[in-house]
């Protein structure tokens, strides 16, 4: 079996101090994650964990939300990244390890005596655990408690949650194992698979792997698993399925839903809740990256191409289809009413990074950095006190983000995402550095024995000028440094090394430069980047006469405070100029165009209405709604 | 006091014989009527009549829906239409006759000693009457009696149900006079207003109208009655205000629903829901007719503006805003999710011929005739069995009929309307005869003291060449002849008088021929009737950039079924040939055109789509939704 080629850099060995995201994330270490904390704290979700088991097992009273755990794993996850990274005086870091001690300890308490640790069914349920796959997320809460331990692990060095999650898995194991009480079963909300490989990475358990080939092996082949599990209960769900979620799990859509209507090997459509999709994927990735499985990766290359020919908006949001937070049919992605869930992009990103490990080709890198400047970044106000749960691609006016939610999925995701964003921006292998992302900062690493560092400038995504320097080698360095050539760059990449424009050869995406390196040397990338009107299929009937306005990775939206009108009323001319202002920390782009102008006397009339020149102006997608309400619109009409 | 000009010719005067019009009434004579009756019966609306007072009234179950005795009205006054003009052999009268009158005495034995008739007060909430007419369509059921009671005896000559509905009629001026416990009160749902006029038409009682004056004068002055009502009941709605309508009737959002937010003389925008808006607006003009009020009058000229100049769909359809079943904001006209109740055009036909009445301006009739033959006729199948309650202007294919509604307003609404189109038709004043609607048949009326019978004669709504001929006048006859110059003609108007072309005067959009006649005179008009592409004022932000094909009165759409692609891809070109197509007894327009063909391989490219000639083949809207599902859209893409 073939060890993983490439791997991303950990997280503590790659800095990140650019324009861009460095106040992102200060954002989220200095407010989200405390406000987090107290969220956790006041809404009862540390609380839930002392409870202990209830006398009458007959009261069937939810005390609280199933899916409690996976709020305090994914803030102890994120907690975890800022404690890895962070070098900023202002974070004190002591009370924020405090902190997730105390959420540790009180995880620590909820654990049973065999590791099983899910205190709804401890409390509330007791009796009851691993009865209810298809709807309880209990499977998914050990995927981020996992997650979070390795994470913290990692982070800190400290053992105290990897301790209490292996136990807890090896419980999983047991019970899910050949002879197991639930031999045969999955999850119901995909979360676990992926966790198992961190698992199994992190400690080096080669059980953990093969637990989480079997949940992925076992999902969708017959008997299925949720038709048996209901069975045994006399069809009684604990949790009543169209409270959990809009389908019966035991009907074909309801399957379609979790992913679990064919072997996972044969699915070669993403359909279903897109977030139980990504996650999916995700393993899949993994997994044919650890064993070599090439059946898992043609598997995920045919789901890749659905969802990228199909069904993906041209922000990187997926899962156009609200009433099942999930896909839509092909070509089906409404602009007004589209779901695009901050968390199924933010799952994208994962899924892609891993298809990138996978088969080292830089489209996935494409569409990871589309997801990331877009369709991810648009959940949350530009003060990180706002949140998105679906992103629409265009607003009547009457679109706003909340202060929180109920099933608050999407904010911890961001902050985890975004206090870890360093594992996206390198990949090393044999062969030496790959760049994905161009972010400001520097990565170290080894290779060919030497301690090497690297470091990267630029004005990105604003710039398509990018600066490498070799600051640290030791001894002149055989390496191979690839630089990813974004599919947006509008002509062809120019590089030059020392001063000196080179010619380069090209591979999956990536320019390739396999030369012998010395400590000062100076790479130049220059990525033209002139903004560009783009254009969807004509399938995509939404949309259809219409152009979205791009510049680098940035996706444009209008709206209507910066313009004559509402922006339904405007028309941007297909050959005239777009102007680039960059003004505030973001760019504006001027397009030239048309504004219909109201009718003079009645509604309706058989003249086609005055139309005069106007002055289109944007704003990056990721900062709409971040000024009062008012229409806005990625797809603009142009004029043929 | 001015007599009314103008009046209607009564229905059993006019003789409809055309081929448009006369197969869908005869649908509606020997299918829709005896379903109607079918359904009643079924449905148990004429049962719940039976019911005596409850033993317990603190038993507070609904035993049926509190508008129930309004569907068994409108029944016996579409049937009483049939009853007045049938000439058809295979409709058994006698049969039709006999079931009127067991319905008819199913209300006599519910009305009360003291007059009073609603079953569910009577036998449901004992004691409860008229203490809640913000939610609970008392006297909107009254009105429809009233109006059932008008036409049974106008055309059957009995006054077995306008003796019961002028007793009750008068139970109500009672209590709603001077002193009466309901003193100030008016009606939730407006309807008894005009029912009340018919009824003082009917019966020369002025007491009548001064009570629907009274209704109308009372509305929405202070202290409003809903309020004043509810705090006599502590607050306590009977029917739960949220269930029967969206809004609190006590907040300004629920008092503009019902249009009582202000009083009616001081309304000038067109808010609420749209039913009750017409049925008000209705009641005004009549009140303006017949009392020469120029304060209601001029409202209703305002109202009407209003409407027509910022909430009217091209259709003829009224009220987009789904939630309310009523008025969105000033362009607020949505294609996909408009509303556009079946019942609110049907609204606008009662109320735009009694503004014609008022005012002589045939734009009122123009208007009418737009609703008439657009969005009031979309409301059924062509085969007469189904319907659409909503009527929106565009479908992503999911839209279809429904065999019948909880809530039956609109195939009834419909009904009665089709068999009594003959009142729209001419009208007729001291001066002579006006020409409305061209609808093959003729009119008998009396002038200068003599019977005159005109024969119209045409192939409308397909062909604009219109024959009139006097076939019966007994002496040479001086009269002025008023054919109405539609706005839709696509130029000058060309009349002629037994072959001669002749000049003509024009007056409020009639052409006025003012001659002597003489039996056997022949008149043609001829109304260039040439395809035309409509746009909309462009604040209507869902079809900016968008026309509509219309011919005649006739709106057409765009149904996938006949074109080569879904409609949104589509795109008609601006200064394209439109050709007609007439098979099959309706209208094709078929437009020069390009479709944007699928792209070659990603979803995204910058390159624009190609698009590729096609025709574009339309048919009426009224049509559409008859063949299976597919795309559809009135408002089309068109090239500038």
């Amino acid at each position: 079996m073939p060890a993983p080629h490439r791997t991303s850099l950990h997280i503590a060995d790659v800095a990140i101090a650019d324009e861009f995201w460095s106040p992102r994330r200060e954002t989220v270490r200095t407010r989200t994650i405390p406000h987090q904390e107290t969220r956790l704290r006041e809404g009862g979700q540390f609380e839930a964990l002392l409870l202990k088991p209830r006398s009458h097992d007959d009261d069937d009273r939810e005390l609280f939300p199933i899916f409690w755990e996976s709020d305090v794993a994914k803030w102890i996850e994120a907690a975890s990244y800022v404690l890895a990274t962070a070098d900023d005086p202002e974070l004190d870091s002591a009370s924020l390890n405090s902190a997730v001690d105390k959420a540790i300890d009180l995880l620590a308490g909820a654990q049973q005596e065999d590791g099983y640790l899910n205190n709804y069914f401890t409390a509330v349920k007791p009796g009851k655990r691993f009865t209810d796959l298809g709807d309880a997320h209990e499977l998914y809460c050990a995927g981020h408690l996992i997650e979070a331990g390795v994470a913290h692990y990692e982070a800190t060095g400290k053992t105290s949650l990897l301790d209490i999650v292996r136990r807890y898995a090896d419980l999983i194991d047991r019970e899910f194992g050949p002879g197991g009480s639930c031999e045969g079963g999955y999850d119901g909300h995909q979360e676990i698979e992926l966790a198992l490989v961190k698992l199994h990475r992190a400690t080096g358990e080669r059980r953990y792997l093969d637990l989480s080939l079997r949940f992925i092996d076992n999902r969708g082949t017959q008997p299925f698993y949720f038709d048996v599990e209901g069975e045994r209960r006399g069809h009684a769900g604990y949790f009543g399925g169209r409270e959990q979620r809009p389908f019966n799990p035991r009907d074909q859509r309801g399957r379609e839903y979790a992913q679990s209507h064919a072997p996972v090997r044969e699915q070669d459509a993403a359909v279903g809740h897109s977030v139980r999709a990504m996650y999916q994927y995700c393993a899949m990735a993994d997994l044919a990256l650890e064993l070599g499985d090439e059946g898992l990766r043609a598997a995920c290359e045919r789901l890749w191409d659905d969802l990228v020919s199909t069904k993906l908006y041209v922000t990187g949001g997926l899962g156009s289809d609200p009433s099942i937070e999930g896909f839509g049919k092909p070509y089906d992605l409404p602009d007004y009413t589209g779901y695009a869930e901050t968390c199924a992009a933010i799952g994208l990103v994962f899924w892609a990074h891993r298809m990138m490990l996978l088969t080292g080709d830089a489209k996935y890198v494409d569409v990871l950095e589309r997801a990331l400047y877009n369709g991810v970044l648009s959940g949350a106000s530009a003060d990180g006190t706002k949140y998105f749960y679906g992103n629409p691609l265009a607003s009547d006016g009457t679109v706003e983000r909340s202060d929180w939610f109920d099933c608050a999925c999407c904010p911890p995701n961001l902050a985890r995402l975004l206090t870890s964003l360093e594992q996206y921006v390198y990949v090393a292998d044999a062969e030496g550095l790959w760049v994905n992302l161009y972010v400001t900062g520097s990565a170290r690493f080894a290779h060919g024995g030497q301690r090497v560092t690297v470091t990267q400038e630029s004005g990105y995504p604003w710039d398509g000028a990018i600066a490498f320097q070799i600051t640290e080698a030791e001894a002149p360095l055989p390496m191979t440094l690839r630089l990813r050539l974004p599919e947006w760059a509008t002509g062809p990449a120019r590089v030059s090394v020392n001063g000196t424009v080179l010619p380069y050869t090209t591979d999956k995406g990536y320019a390739v430069l396999d030369r012998t390196w010395t400590a000062g040397d100076r790479v130049e990338l220059h990525l033209p980047m002139a903004p560009a009107l783009v254009r969807a299929d004509p399938r995509v009937l939404s949309t259809v006469g219409k152009v979205a306005v791009q510049r680098g990775p940035i996706v444009h939206c209008v709206e209507e405070i910066d313009n004559a009108a509402p922006v339904p009323r405007l028309v941007i001319a297909r050959s005239g100029e777009l102007r680039t202002e960059h003004a505030d920390g973001q760019d504006s782009i001027i397009a030239e165009g048309l504004v219909d102008a109201p009718a003079a006397d009645s509604l309706y009339a058989t003249e086609p209405p005055a139309a005069e020149p106007t002055a289109i102006r944007t704003v990056p997608y990721y900062a709409w709604a971040n000024r009062g309400k008012g229409t806005m619109a990625v797809w603009v009409r142009e004029t043929p």
